[in-house]
């Protein structure tokens, strides 16, 4: 210990220290950096040491140094669950003395000492390499000091001091950090959000699952592999709100789906109306057929007719009245929903209770949960429950629906979230995207924040789709769909390009939330037929299955924004530019990121766009961009290098 | 614990995770900021809590929110040891409750449940006062609403729920972190360096320590307070080196202080051409009495015929032919140099004895090191001696001579090193020198890296002070005493400006490293006026007296510099302007960072020119400086606000 000369300082990836675990998913790559130095100037070797699972076999990769003493190494994880790594380095005199003696005899200076030193070395590490003893032999014999030096001049020599590292009073990273590596489908999902209830071909009729899985051929056409349901609970019958959020709702109107439980059943129920429990069961095996995941929506709330307000008021907030506390936001009321009172003293049966509700559909086959506001119910709650349903089900996958302050974000995405809503919603410009994927991607919340991007929900009707053209819409679906790997869509709205707000806010007019919609489920438009193709893009393309790729070009027009997405191999190259501009045609010129392709000077690059199907080939690095809105407002290029130009 | 809502992270002040305590010198504020925040939108309120020593009284300061989940206090540490301190915050029901019932009053909605829900959280906070017991009752009775609303509504009961938390299920920070407080000089000192050697007024003649106490008058003049004297130990005679560093000495040259031993002794032992222990101790006494603290040097290396090699050779790293290694950087060789070698079995006799240098050194009456090339030994040795020395002696200042790669000056900072040398002696522009202030104000080494600015060393005579006039020898003196709270120069060939280089280096030529100079040490000039003035502000002003105070000045001429240096109270201000063009008058307007002064709309402040006494009136946010620096390149501004206009 007091022999070590060595400090590692600041390894990564790690999450606050090692208190989380770093996420990643089957078959990314690790790329572990670290600060390591010494006193001195001897030479330094350090390498990352890692396993699979607590019982795993410990493998080790070596590191290189870049600049500033940073270092740096990776290895790929090929399994689901925990990786533990940690970094150890030590001082190499074997490899200090090998630059020191090249250097005296490039400055041909007497080194028949230093030839002496050099057989000890080779003898301290020579192990069974009988090669190498010999070797010793011919270093040590002063009678052959010109075959020696030749020797040490090889390329062999050069070798074996690589391969066999004097390991002394090696230093060792304090903590092992983990790496919790999920299934693929928790980076690369394409979901579709629709109320069953919507589902009926017949206008008027409430849609039931049945309706649903007539829905089913149309959604897997456009290629989306989850679909997300809003609550498919019984809905409250006391305090129900009505069309557009009125406070009452009239006769017949059928509340929102998140005002959770009445006489007919809680969170375990379903709304009869959607049909039995045999007939979910139905769409979800249907919809599998389909390679369609349902996502549930987890909203942990009751109406003030939940079961559990009568059979355990100790679950929430009584007034002194002994009536119980309903949501609100002074002086705003929100007299259907009753929110948990997660600090009540019964809270380890409240918490059992939830959990059982989330392993009820476990049971039932949901694998997707799609969590309704988790910000307002407490971190620790979800940290356990994610935890308890990650030991059984690895594979279960959380998104979080946290609209809400960064902080808050990143720490539900810490503590388990597998995916999160973002602010994708709300970034516009190209500024404005340019800096939010550089935050996701090269800043710390990389570690553990996933984002799924969504152009809108049924929350949120954003300005700049309020009163927009098809166009508009195109560009933000084309946005989300490429930036993100994993993202969604609120869809039939989306794809009939619905657009009427609620005046002065983000939210839709006439609402879904608090009535029964009718779509023209048999209609096609262009919105469908580019959602189709770049779905099919996405599927076919390993590069638009991350979200960590993206590398924006140059290109001097602020109305159109450009970003290469390449797999580690850069055997799949995706293109895409896009005209941020509904409204006007913008060109420009994009320049190539030659070096990051391995492009020299020699430039010969063939384009074929997937949408349009048109072929380029461009051999310049600056590559003349026109782009129409109203023909396309976007560019996705399949990208080849022709091979003799690399 | 899982009734806990509150997330506390990213506490600072706290030096890799609390591996190392922040540093702070007494007197100093401590600002703490941390990420607080919880699930939902309840009120949250938040405390640090700190104490000094293990055994001190825990003391605790509210937190107060500023924006994104940041929360801020701060105290001031009074005492040197160590403080230690923690973050803890809770939801607070009573503080959200009355927000509430506030906007409901004001949207005049019912709140007599309100009201006695109000009445419970009285009687749970309201301990033994009294009053609010009676309050209590009002806000319960129901014929009593409007005496209950107006209660509510006073400024008493405001203060009664900020001074009376509900502080229920307190999340508390995991760690206790420690700052380490140290007494003021370790921040503020001001160091001259000389050879006692070259400190003879006679010509040729070998200067004694009974010289260098004819020369404290004038070093006292001059308001420094720390007189560096380079090793004062035999000088190896063995490979000694010759002027202007040539590889043999000729007969009768005096060789580098910095081979330490000789068969005269070794590093406990005085050069005896200096004098006695008896003539260094009364060299000691005598600065003393001028409020003179002496540095001595430490240099943990031997001359081949220091005693240490014979008696320890197991110290040193032999080779095959039983020689001892001398220090290389192949192909160049060192051989009046013996490092030590660390990585020895024998490593606990080698600490032990270095220890009992230093000790032995401290017993002598020295209480500052200046540790020469501290990156050339072990980072763990250097952490056990200098701890074990703060155990008995915590007032020692260790400065760090690392001029090395930026992560290993860090790092030898944390692990104990009081001052560290740094890369000002190469920051010249004005862009150079405001970031490099920037970063080590504001970036995270503030809390471990005290700078100790020097514009020159015996080593160094950068580029741009070579064959440069005297100007720019002022600009670089008046840059290091401004910015920086602790400075230092190499005293007699600053003040008497040589600028000579060895061709193509930054080195001195007939570099007093290994040669006796003699200097006219009754002689004054401009510099030495200049040194005078402002070292007698820096004594008089306390904000010259810390680093961490500083606030650029916008001013638009890219050759003028300014900076407010301000005490937190404001009482002492001081604006530097420094024109960094030796050569050409240069002017602009600077502005007066207006917010930062607490000065309104009108402006009325004086200053005065501690350098020229000159006074000067501002009553515009911009005001004109014009600086000619053959009549000076700089304005050392006193600035007093005039007290009506605040």
């Amino acid at each position: 210990m007091a022999q070590q000369r060595v400090l590692i300082e600041d390894v990564q990836p790690q999450v606050d220290a090692g208190a989380y675990p770093a996420k990643r998913t089957v078959g990314e790559r690790v790329d572990v950096t670290a600060s390591i130095f010494s006193d001195g100037h001897d030479h330094l070797r350090a390498e990352v040491v890692y396993k699979f699972g607590k019982l795993g076999t410990w493998m080790s990769v070596e590191m290189e140094s870049t600049v500033n003493d940073n270092w740096s190494a990776s290895f790929y994880v090929t399994e689901k669950g925990s990786y533990f790594f940690y970094v150890q380095a030590w001082v190499d005199h074997f490899d200090t003395w090998y630059d020191g003696i090249k250097k005296k005899i490039a400055a041909k200076l007497d080194v028949s000492l230093e030839l002496r030193e050099g057989a000890e070395f080779l003898r301290a590490v020579a192990g069974t390499h009988q090669e190498m003893m010999r070797w010793a032999d011919v270093l040590e014999d002063p009678t052959k000091v010109k075959e020696a030096t030749e020797r040490v001049m090889s390329d062999e020599f050069e070798d074996a001091v690589h391969r066999h590292p004097l390991k002394r009073h090696v230093a060792r990273q304090e903590k092992e950090l983990e790496i919790r590596v999920e299934h693929a489908k928790a980076l690369f999902s394409t979901w579709y959000e629709l109320f069953p209830r919507s589902s009926s071909l017949s206008p008027g009729k409430h849609g039931t699952f049945q309706d649903t899985i007539k829905l089913l051929p149309r959604i897997a056409a456009m290629h989306f592999d989850v679909l997300y349901l809003p609550p498919i609970h019984p809905i409250g019958k006391l305090n129900r709100k009505g069309k557009n959020n009125s406070v009452t709702a009239a006769e017949g109107e059928p509340g929102s789906p998140w005002a959770i439980g009445s006489d007919e059943g809680g969170h375990k129920a379903i709304h009869k109306e959607l049909g039995t429990l045999e007939d979910y069961k139905r769409l979800q095996q249907e919809a599998k057929k389909y390679n369609i995941q349902i996502a549930l929506d987890l909203a942990f709330q009751c109406a003030p007719d939940h079961p559990y307000v009568k059979a355990h008021p100790e679950w929430f907030r009584q007034r002194p009245d002994g009536s119980i506390q309903y949501a609100e936001n002074p002086p705003k009321k929100y007299q259907d929903i009753y929110p948990f009172n997660f600090e009540t003293e019964s809270w380890k049966e409240l918490w059992e209770e939830l959990k059982s509700v989330i392993f009820y559909w476990i049971g039932q086959g949901i694998t997707i949960f799609r969590v309704d506001n988790p910000h307002t119910k407490p971190f620790r709650f979800w940290e356990w429950v994610i935890g308890e349903v990650n030991k059984k089900h690895p594979d279960v996958i959380f998104l979080s629906e946290a609209f809400t302050r960064p902080k808050v974000m990143a720490a539900l995405a810490k503590l388990g979230f597998t995916q999160s809503y973002t602010y994708f919603t709300w970034r516009v410009t190209k500024g404005e995207i340019m800096e939010y994927m550089n935050e996701l991607v090269n800043g710390p919340s990389r570690n553990y924040f996933r984002p799924n991007f969504w152009p809108n929900t049924p929350d949120i009707l954003p300005w700049h789709l309020q009163r927009q053209g098809e166009n508009m819409f195109i560009i933000r679906f084309a946005l989300a769909s490429t930036l993100s790997s994993n993202y969604g869509m609120y869809g039939p709205v989306y794809e009939f390009g619905e657009n009427t707000p609620v005046e002065g806010k983000e939210e839709y007019y006439n609402s879904e939330k608090y009535e029964l919609r009718h779509y023209d489920w048999r209609r096609t438009n262009r919105m469908t037929d580019i959602i189709t193709l770049v779905n099919r893009a996405r599927k076919e393309n390993r590069a638009l299955q991350t979200t960590w790729n993206i590398q924006f070009c140059a290109v001097e027009n602020p109305n159109l924004i450009a970003y290469l997405k390449k797999t580690d191999d850069l055997s799949n190259l995706i293109l895409v530019v896009i005209n941020l501009d509904p409204h006007q045609r913008h060109s420009g010129y994009v320049q190539l990121p030659l070096h990051q392709l391995g492009i020299g000077r020699l430039i010969n690059v063939k384009l074929r766009d997937l949408i349009t199907s048109e072929d380029y080939t461009w051999t310049q690095e600056w590559n003349y961009v026109e782009l129409e809105p109203h023909k396309m407002p976007f560019h996705l290029f399949k990208m080849e290098i022709h091979a003799s130009q690399m």
